[in-house]
């Protein structure tokens, strides 16, 4: 699978600020939700991963580069894909979409260790990680 | 000592919304502020409380009455005290006032029971009763 | 229609917090979801009342009883139904469940007055009025 | 003046999340903190900014670089400096710090355009990029 994987969402109230738009911090929970969807949709749940295999997923670095408002009330696409594997480590891709209309209103990349609940990185367990190479844009053991 | 404890904030933009206000959940991650400022000005913090004594103030009912708008940039005093002392729960009143003219933007009132980290309700340790209970607004033992 | 609109959302990363649970504010923000879906599914749609109409639902108070934790990734339930309503105001109560189990884990209520964007109070348009009445848990003119 | 602006805060319970960290997104709202209170020292506020002069400061790209976890109740210091100054646009850095033990928790960078209400591209007004160029990192007319 090299698609993307997709999940919708609705823009809440609480998301938008005084400017009309949502605020630019909240891009980065919906990326949350693009990984999170992209797990389940490899057949298994990030909640899993963190009780029965003490995999956590620890953000290391994040950017989102904006293109267009997101308003109130709109239908969201967010479009995830594994971007690069390592053995401790995994890159996403994402891009936000106006589901109605197709506009993309912003790209986004996100970096991840893989660590023990003590905060300690980790291999990546081989059924995990053979789930995500399936689903990579780039081969397994490359980032970019 | 009867007096309300305080502490100010100011208003971030990400907690606004498009109505040009402060959302209303908002205000009760202020009221949390107020709790634990209460808690540090009485001489102990939340923090060492889950740490050191496995003692979470869990929330059982929270209300806030909402009378003026808070806005972007504005800063805001939280009163807060106790109103309520159990062995076993808490309670507090809250007064959210804007700090520069002095109006009365929202009042509220939080219900808490104590938990250990399984979240089993425990008797909350002698050296916080005692604390709070100088601190209450009413008798201990007593609940409105 | 008497009976509890009702939608569903799932857990956030971002809402829950170290105590492993979700943030207690963070079921107001369900809350105004299920507000807003209970306007969609009676016909309308709140961001068309706000543009449209110039009418906002300004919240005046807000309560929530909580039973039970919600936790990451859980489907939780929002049901919501109109309490009371009045010419310039409005009453909802909501209850949140957890959907795979059918707990109950939190009920709620919330008062709002009808205003345009300059914050004054004024009567809800007829056409909402009426569609909201029909959906109105107790006769329209009775607050609880 | 070359040197950082800096403002502190202290870790919010809200601001954590089941892995008993900082959830990552609420560094880019510690990020606009950071930005408002270098305006602030400046002599300036944003909120007149867009209140007196129709400017905002509208954010198109963000990035943040994790180092190490920010734990609730912690002090957290926010150093910003303009990284670049345009006509129409403005870039800021970032480092986010623990203000007891001097960690360097994050770094990061926004990228900002400054737009009118209608979201239009505008000029920064005179009064402001004279401010701003005197705080700037580097020479105005310079992006990194």
């Amino acid at each position: 699978m090299k698609d993307w994987s997709e999940t919708t969402l609705r823009v809440r109230y609480a998301e938008t600020d005084q400017m009309g738009v949502v605020y630019y911090a909240n891009f980065f929970v919906w990326f949350e939700l693009g990984r999170v969807e992209l797990f389940r949709q490899l057949g298994f749940s990030y909640k899993e991963m963190e009780q029965d295999d003490d995999s956590y997923i620890v953000v290391a670095d994040a950017r989102c580069i904006y293109r267009r408002p997101a308003r109130y009330d709109d239908v969201i696409r967010i479009r995830t894909r594994v971007a690069g594997l390592r053995s401790r480590s995994i890159r996403f891709d994402y891009e936000v979409v106006n589901d109605e209309t197709g506009e993309l209103l912003a790209t986004g990349e996100t970096g991840h260790v893989v660590c023990d609940r003590n905060a300690r990185p980790k291999v990546l367990a081989t059924k995990y990680r053979r789930l995500l190479t399936s689903h990579a844009a780039v081969p397994a053991g490359a980032h970019r």
